[in-house]
């Protein structure tokens, strides 16, 4: 690609980002969920960009917009290029949609050309990978690994309008959920290209960095329960102070979780103090803990350690922990010849290449179920996402659009 | 006293403290705030028992329920004992009452017998201490001291009935609350027995003790404030977590507090957390900082170091703290030759003494404006206060009425 032409590119995925962003049920904060107005426009406009890039289009049975970008032989495997176009609530712009857009712009790089390649190239559009709505996530994805559960059809949003019943809203059959299902052999690979929602290319001041895995996470509810007691009349010696302990529990938490490295993050954003008044010592205070890596088992050492300093904390103290797990994902790896293959070709525009986990979940998640999965992350400003605020630089997704289209080109080559 | 005239008076302390928790807004849990219905009835009834033991009986301008038992000149200046008749919501019975009840048993004890002492005994069961009603405290303390400010009568409760309204509701005249002022010379001294409201005879298996000084107090409100951020995709080392130098400054505040000893003590009972969701970062916590003790000087140094640390942990971590004081109220020094005087009639009738701080505020730090101050704690279960579960045991009790009477005929003779 000339650099005039990967500008040109990039401008383009610019503007459409733009107009995306346009397509919104709040016209002041970008948000568009699934089976909404809103999806269908989106899926429209992104379907016009496939068709004009060559691509055949259709809807599938969940409201996933794809196309395909035959091969030299007709019916061939392809290599399958997405991310989602549904977003969270006032969102930025560029969260999913750029990897759709880039990926388009590899399709078009080749159909200019009249290239076609041994391999077909699809690319998938998400109806819903955020959850916004109906409070699941990977609806989109998970239609194509055909892993709806049944109970899916049945989830109400916040007005009480189920799945099912939206989908009859905007025209799709929910007894044909599984028909959006692909073979295992309809694609040899999945990449995805998204925004890191995080700082470390900013900090590395590098605009591509190839996905090493997308974090396994665990969160859990903890609770120190202790004895509430007069702010003065109780002398410090005697107290069994709730929020005393929690506090030395998150400042162990702090500084195991720097001391294992390894990529490990562990948070607690939320902390309720009962009975929660100035003068009146924590009896109990309830706290969350979110605990997130690339690989599995030195994520549930450091968690196993945290909650056994927990528990040994609260006993010397003279108080009761609990804690329990509600949400648990599995790290998901990205494929070994994929992250070397993506590698090269970002090595090959900015002349080296940096390994890093997401942090964020992503379809690639579900994908990875049935597929060998690659992931190419992009810089954006101050790591900030799931927000207005969100930005990403021209120059950088016109690197992005090169090494993308390097690495589709080698792979289905 | 014979140890079965004791234990007969604190039999009628017991069984009077239940009459009174009878006296109650709310029929399963004891309420009963200033210019009530039930304030009235209260008085009405300590009235009768004023009466019963020999006092001539007024009620004052502020709602004080007042007794006088004269001495062997009539008008000579009166040994002023006292403690309060109003209540916390869902109270403990004996928070306040324990002092008028066992100051009528003093009283009564001398009339059995016909005595009278060169001092006057003069006994108040004080309006309101708490400030449950209206949010303003010690407003009968202050009613005797002369030293209500002009906009207490505008002061409204939950439902907008101001203090004068409900003045004025009850029979009292809002321009005469001057008139409850009472002089210098009228009280040589002011003792108030009380609930310890905290663990420590408990813990030295004592029945009584000696007030050394109401604590002095400062509340604070506390911001820490760094950045939020998505809880997987900002590394450890890149993050501003409000939160994690919350619980930092927490630990410190802890073992500094400690570490001074001198009965201070220091609490972190609020704290929110912004967001506050369980995947984000937190990027502010606002915390409340209670922190008391008898000496005000100490309280202050220790304050200083506190803040320093948070500060500077703040700056360490890249984020702000800042801290606004909201309550100031000085240490009250209980006057050593009340305490002594004390401190002689508890050993005489336990075998020992024990000098503590009052970790809450009472009426005495508004009389010691005017007047020496003494102040008796009582043994109660557990340290428990402002709840129903408040309890103290009537030999307690029995021992408590003995001491207070040798000491109130020592100070008064």
């Amino acid at each position: 690609m000339s650099q005039a032409t990967r500008q040109q590119a990039a401008d383009r995925v610019m503007a459409r980002a733009d107009a995306l962003a346009a397509v919104s049920e709040t016209p002041d904060a970008l948000t568009r969920v699934y089976l909404s107005t809103q999806h269908l426009q989106a899926n429209q406009l992104v379907g016009q960009w496939m068709s004009q890039a060559g691509m055949t289009v259709w809807q599938d049975s969940v409201g996933n917009i794809c196309g395909r970008y035959e091969g030299v032989q007709e019916g061939a495997p392809a290599v399958l290029l997405g991310s989602h176009l549904d977003t969270v609530r006032n969102a930025g712009r560029y969260d999913g949609m750029l990897g759709v857009l880039t990926a388009i712009e590899v399709v078009d790089s080749l159909h200019q050309q009249g290239r076609h390649l041994a391999q077909a190239i699809e690319i998938v559009g998400f109806c819903d990978e955020e959850g916004t709505r109906f409070g699941i996530t990977l609806l989109g994805s998970r239609g194509l690994t055909g892993t709806w559960p049944e109970s899916w059809l049945e989830k109400c949003d916040a007005s009480g309008v189920s799945v099912a019943q939206a989908m009859v809203q905007v025209g799709l059959d929910p007894s044909r959920v599984a028909l959006a299902a692909r073979n295992q052999d309809d694609f040899s690979a999945y990449l995805e290209l998204h925004i890191e929602q995080g700082p470390c290319l900013e900090q590395e001041q590098l605009a591509l960095g190839v996905v090493e895995a997308i974090n396994g996470a665990r969160r859990l509810n903890c609770r120190f329960t202790g004895e509430a007691g007069h702010a003065g009349t109780v002398p410090m010696s005697h107290r069994k102070d709730a929020l005393a302990a929690a506090a030395e529990w998150m400042v162990m938490t702090e500084s195991a979780t720097q001391r294992h490295g390894g990529n490990l993050v562990a948070t607690v954003g939320e902390l309720r103090c009962l009975p929660g008044a100035v003068n009146v010592i924590p009896g109990e205070v309830a706290l969350s803990l979110d605990i997130r890596g690339p690989q599995d088992a030195p994520l549930d050492m450091l968690l196993n350690e945290l909650l056994a300093q927990a528990q040994s904390s609260a006993t010397r103290r003279g108080l009761d922990f609990s804690a329990e797990e509600f949400y648990r994902i599995a790290a998901t790896p990205c494929d070994a010849r994929l992250q070397a293959l993506l590698g090269e070709a970002v090595d090959s525009v900015q002349g080296r290449t940096l390994s890093l986990p997401s942090g964020a979940g992503h379809d690639a998640i579900a994908m990875a179920e049935r597929w060998p999965v690659g992931m190419l992350f992009v810089r954006c400003k101050g790591g900030v996402s799931h927000h207005p605020a969100e930005s990403v630089m021209a120059e950088d997704v016109a690197l992005a659009i090169e090494a993308f289209k390097g690495a589709v080109e080698r792979l289905a080559s």
